[in-house]
């Protein structure tokens, strides 16, 4: 695997000098281009072995391409707000937006890498970091981002010898720290392990770039270079449009039985029962928020549902019984222009929330597999692939003892249409209704085929959604405040780390 | 002060009753008006001495309007990455968008309060922490936002019987800690410091409301009234214009000599001495940034400047003696939709780096008193006030040991034509010039008076402006690459807290 990159390349200076100029000159123009057309963001990722090279490297890079639309991360330790969140956040808040270069120095192989070579992980755990930031990098190119992976390689014998020339230097000495040699005593682990990594996520999307590091004139040049012909042909690309899938879509059930059809939504409570049940469980969670043990939780709770089945009503429910301090509620609208140039879950990450929080979700990612798959908003590839994305994201959230609840809520047609009438009928709840309500309604079964389709697809032992029969809205309410105090409290009795 | 706030205000439950369901259906249509016009932001801030129901009257006005518009904020204890940054950023990051209400639970009087409380500080650092708290809100004021400031009370006799009254009930035990009763034993001096408070910072534009706290009824009550009131009385005048200062915008010179016609825009280097200089200033910051006492300082440096005025070639030589890794540009365009939603420093304060970095600005804050104002794409009224807040954005700054430079880069009318011409020829510079700056530099004059007020108004001792002779660009990157490591040199030499 690293063959290649330990034959000596070198570049005279000659030759560097003639074609550095050029270079630089179509690197800025392909920054330019990519800044005007503002269609995909450029991820790199530059690892390798101490001594070879990557920060001189992303520096030099800064030099010769136009500062202001490339922006270096080192991805050192985390600050506490980040360790807060799953492991992935403090990459997707300094994702790249459309028309940018993102480089980070410090990736999502750093830690599971450095982690098995230090022995603190077993050979599975990296296997399935690896597997995870393989899906993750499918994700990312499959909403358009171009990704680079340099890794920038020494044998043993020339990192000795580079940190040494560096040691040597006093300009390059305050460089070469205790830890690099004692990375160094660690080569032969490090390239094992760093190999394997290679092999398992150099993929066709996303494939690695294994660079000899030590001479630097033969490294800069490399780099610059495949930066340059990468960005050129997707921006000569941009205009052709992708291949589809070419997978049928799902099928809706061809006997006309389906998931839905299967709650009886005639199930109701009294009044009087409602009230005795919505004390207890407001209590209850009340209770249970503002244990000691909460602290280490978060909740992320998930409301989808037909248009009127009472979603405000049972979240008011929640809230209700939650000090205002601790949750936050994100009505998803239309993304923002901001949200726009970035991957379409990246509007859910940003309001990930710290421990001992809950955020309610007011529709959700599943936008993606509802709307905009019916409204024909997004193509039949992307809200396709948006299922296991969505798995994806939702494990990452659960590994981080994150307690994610997802509700349906389900009424009939007709009980849409009593309360559509209703609702134009009191005052300040018509601006409840609208044409687009109206509109919706009127692909009721296209609809109830996306949400069969989403359940199959998306209930997981460790995310199940919820389905929950809202004909009677009290009834709803006490299912659902039933059912999140049920996970909380489930996720309480387990140990952290299990 | 607190008189009419310790007379045992009470309300009925009868009374209560009856009108709370009117109250809440009056809130929700004002936050429905309020985000379909989404005009201004509805700030909230709710301090008082513990046991006066602060939270609880929160939680109830969670419950009473709709959750998704509203959004509290428990400021505690501040993160490491709030406290990396000035005090006030906590809170520019919350900061509610046009159209919603953001409830501070905790606020910027806080800290001043208990700070001096404790004996921490003196009286004349809440002076200070007051003067600021009050031109920071009457900046918001003038930005749209609606400010309402409550002061939840209790007589030293109440506050007692409302902590033993919630240490008796188990339902509300757990909300009273020791240091509740530590706070109790300081009420005389808590009292007397938080009446100065109010004193000094209950202004026209946002008056505290000090509401007595014991009775949960009239406290609730007098809350949801006083919110509903203000809130529909702002949309109701959203739709007049505001009315413009009196005062006249400054003249021009009148004898024609002003600030710009003092440099002399004929100095040069030679390329032999550039190069030496070069080195010399980019190895001295390089060093600069990489020592240890560099960690403990933050550097934002600003550029502002005629256009083709070599903003860029100067950021450029700056950024090729740091680390990629330290650095960030924030190169300044049209706001975006988020950012238009708030305030116009929003969008800089968003980008304030954590210690130990540096962030450059291409263009800046200074645009409302540039661009804005000579294009006329704010009021007078805007601009004029602008100035004030700028002083006192960058004094936040500099008083957390940011280093604040300031280039303005000055060319001559000719130089600027030549480069115009220059750069139409070239190629990969061609995007550099636009009908914009044409467009610009028929507007000359009218420019060159506003740098001339701007320089005047905000070239202060703490953050003064660099004029940068710019005719000869090698000369203008020297000068810029030298001011910059003089002023991180003396920062680190000023002691933390001096």
């Amino acid at each position: 695997m690293f063959e290649s990159a330990e034959l000596g390349h070198k570049i005279d200076k000659e030759t560097y000098d003639k074609e550095v100029p050029p270079l630089r000159e179509a690197l800025l123009e392909a920054q330019i281009d990519l800044a005007k057309l503002a269609k995909f963001p450029v991820i790199i990722l530059v690892g390798g072995v101490d001594g070879a090279g990557r920060g001189e490297t992303v520096n030099l890079l800064n030099e010769w391409m136009d500062p202001r639309f490339i922006q270096t991360h080192g991805m050192g330790e985390p600050s506490d707000e980040e360790l807060d969140r799953p492991m992935m956040w403090r990459f997707w808040r300094e994702l790249p937006p459309k028309g940018r270069i993102g480089v980070f120095l410090g990736s999502w192989y750093t830690w599971p890498i450095l982690n098995r070579v230090a022995g603190r992980t077993k050979m599975a755990d990296l296997d399935q970091s690896l597997e995870r930031a393989k899906r993750l990098e499918t994700m990312l190119v499959d909403e358009g981002a171009l990704i680079l992976k340099f890794w920038m390689h020494l044998s043993k014998e020339k990192q000795e010898k580079r940190l040494k020339l560096l040691e040597k230097d006093p300009k390059t000495r305050w460089r070469v720290t205790k830890r690099d040699w004692e990375h160094y005593k660690m080569y032969d682990k490090f390239h094992v392990v760093s190999e394997s990594v290679m092999r398992h996520t150099s993929t066709a999307e996303a494939p690695w770039i294994i660079v000899e590091g030590f001479d630097a004139r033969y490294r800069g040049l490399t780099v610059g270079k495949t930066i340059l012909d990468a960005v050129r042909k997707r921006i000569d690309e941009a205009g052709k449009k992708g291949a589809e899938v070419s997978a049928p879509p799902p099928l809706p059930s061809i006997d006309k039985l389906h998931i839905l059809k299967t709650l009886d939504l005639g199930q109701k409570i009294a009044k009087k029962d409602f009230q005795t049940e919505l004390e207890k469980y407001q209590g209850k969670l009340a209770l249970l928020t503002r244990s000691p043990k909460f602290r280490d939780l978060t909740v992320i709770a998930m409301f989808e549902g037909n248009d009127a089945a009472g979603k405000g009503g049972a979240i008011r429910r929640i809230t209700g019984a939650l000090d205002a301090r601790q949750y936050n509620i994100v009505p998803i609208a239309a993304p923002t222009e901001e949200e726009r140039a970035q991957p379409y879950l990246w509007r859910f990450w940003r309001h990930i929330p710290r421990r001992g929080r809950v955020t309610i979700f007011d529709r959700s990612w599943y936008g993606r597999v509802l709307v905009e798959r019916v409204e024909g908003y997004c193509s039949k590839t992307d809200w396709m692939r948006a299922y296991s994305e969505i798995n994806d994201f939702e494990a990452q959230l659960v590994r981080h003892r994150i307690v994610v609840v997802k509700f349906w809520l389900t009424i009939s047609k007709d009980e849409q249409m009593r309360r559509f009438k209703e609702r134009e009928k009191i005052g300040f709840k018509r601006f409840k209704i609208t044409e687009e309500d109206w509109r919706n309604r009127k692909k009721w079964d296209e609809y109830e085929h996306a949400v069969c389709d989403m359940v199959d697809r998306t209930s997981t032992e460790i995310a199940p959604w919820t389905l929950v029969e809202a004909n009677d809205k009290n009834f709803a309410r006490i299912k659902i405040l039933k059912t999140l105090c049920r996970q909380i409290e489930a996720a309480m009795k387990k140990k952290k780390g299990s």
